[in-house]
């Protein structure tokens, strides 16, 4: 624990900003996950636009309050329109999926993160391979542990100076000076698509209303309540996604008060 | 009220002929709803066809019993498919989703307007923007009311001899004579993804079984009934979208009789 | 029924061993059930992976443990990633989705017929159109059934090698030789977008755990199985579909010994 205010916006403040504001969340998204990431955005209270062809990309992206950038499956108009509207906001996440020996995303994710992300959004083992600390994962699926992925965490936000976070059992989020682990998901995630996906969009919303640490540690707060309150009804995955939303729009910034431990890095 | 029959195929004959006939109703939509669409045509008892690449897109359009053209996504194969697939049938709905502004599918929303659709369905928002008479929405919302698009959507069905419906609390469709409200959908709608987009989709079933003005009202009222029996009972928006689905498939021909208002316009 | 060991190794150790080693299911598939098969995938104990772009497809499918090429909405870059990847592994599933007179995909589905599938999957018009012996369905419909298509499947079979599997309200699969029989399954699956399309994933999955045919009876009865416990508790297609998962994720081996009736064909 620390005394310093970490983040800076509580998730609760940000919760209440949001559903105020309702921002637009651009997502540049895969195909499997995107019907169920613009539901998880209107559950939170934001207003996804999946708006991934070139030439709109870049002109929405200006007028969008956070922007999701996700390589789940990149197709040729898409990584041109990532190009396009990461040139034109400063407001986005960069969800390098399955970033390691793939050929097409390896390289478009390290082009993208020289184009500064405000947050960098993966699971263990992405972010150790974009680090250059390691290989990859196997697909999608994290072969580490957050805590495995600390080292290269934090190498990543100095280097970038993005907020990078690493999801989890526990979620671990630094942007290289400050760590904040959230706790409370559930197993359940993991049986569901999309839980990281758009955990990722849920962070671009966020970006919205407050800076990139609040953003990403508001996200993933929302999220590990709404899971933990799914998982305590549901009666397997099929379930637990469609309450997963209920909650997600139920929970009340009272819910998120005191989730998430913090830590502090010597930097 | 009026004595004149508006529209001429009341609803419940509408439904029992659409399941009874089960038509293929050929999607070209976005990449957001694709399975939810599908799910709804099927829970109403059409056949979903989402046959949208080039070469294909034209000639299935002629078999198909309607057709559902939604911008929401338009990749340069789906919009080479809309223009084949248009040109191959009259029976066909066209969804200028988030037209105003962005440069691809404002022109595109235009030219596909030329080749005159038989029903366009959109939000206030965007009839206001496709009638040159406003800026367009914010995204995917609408930033108006249908009773303030009435004399755009009037303009527009005049214009281009379409029926033309514009979503929202209480659905306004007009032919630019007539003028039908229906009511009595749930604000859950909108807390949820592809609820207008499947709706145009399920426009295009009821085009196979009768005229544009009754396939619209039609369309829109089975949506009501069964969104206002689902948000009586579901716990959410994810719940709501599930429910929904099993209304939509449970909804009678009986529940749908003297659901909409009418009034007429003068000519 | 016959005394030959048939399939090879049975379905609930076929589960067990797909449990325990979570294989890497590649999928190229259509746009409107990538969300559901992921989470079918994740629900049975497999762990999907779409990777359906040129260049990464061929690239993963050398690590992956099964492929499914489904052609329902066949872009250009699928269908070069479809080359790919069935060029780089023998363990993958063909389904031919609406083979038979639409222009793109009847001569694709041919070449890669000629690539030697390991199970090709389909329900009745799809095999019968493919064999040669028909002019397909109409658009996803079947307009025949399973026991319809046993000929074709036969012929389909001995010509290339490969297990075909017929669905429809009792699944008929045959390497040529010996037919597999499946019944069991429920006809909300046929009202819910995807059951069809999600099954030839699972039994991509399963050849990563033994030979073709044990692996397609396995996936039939474990959706066979899970569908009828889903029915019995569902209230309509909605929620069919979402209790379909919960049910997928239960199935006990213990639940699938004995589902299947053997006979043989004369050879």
């Amino acid at each position: 624990m620390t005394t310093s205010s970490v983040p800076a916006v509580p998730a609760d403040l940000a919760l209440r900003r949001l559903r105020e504001t309702s921002p637009l969340v651009q997502c540049i998204t895969n195909a499997v996950v995107t019907g169920f990431t613009a539901n998880v955005l209107l559950a939170v209270g934001a207003a996804p636009a999946m708006v991934d062809i070139p030439t709109e990309a870049g002109a929405f992206a200006t007028a969008a309050g956070g922007l999701l950038v996700n390589l789940g499956t990149p197709t040729a108009e898409q990584r041109q329109a990532a190009r396009e509207a990461t040139a034109a906001t400063d407001r986005w996440v960069l969800d390098p999926v399955a970033v390691g020996s793939l050929p097409v995303r390896t390289p478009l994710a390290h082009e993208l993160l020289a184009a500064r992300p405000a947050i960098v959004r993966g699971n263990a083992s992405e972010i150790i391979a974009l680090a250059g600390l390691g290989g990859g994962g196997r697909g999608v699926d994290s072969l580490a542990t957050p805590e495995e992925a600390l080292d290269a965490a934090i190498h990543l936000a100095r280097e970038h100076g993005a907020v990078v976070a690493v999801s989890g059992e526990v979620d671990l989020i630094t942007d290289g000076r400050d760590i904040v682990r959230v706790g409370g998901g559930d197993r359940l995630l993991t049986l569901v698509t999309g839980g990281g996906c758009s955990l990722g969009a849920t962070m671009a919303g966020f970006l919205a209303v407050c800076d990139p640490l609040s953003a990403a540690v508001a996200a993933s707060t929302v999220h590990a309540v709404a899971a933990e309150q799914a998982a305590a009804i549901c009666a397997g995955p099929g379930s637990f996604a469609v309450t997963f939303l209920d909650r997600l729009a139920a929970v009340t910034p009272h819910d998120l008060t005191d989730r998430a431990d913090r830590s502090v890095v010597a930097s």
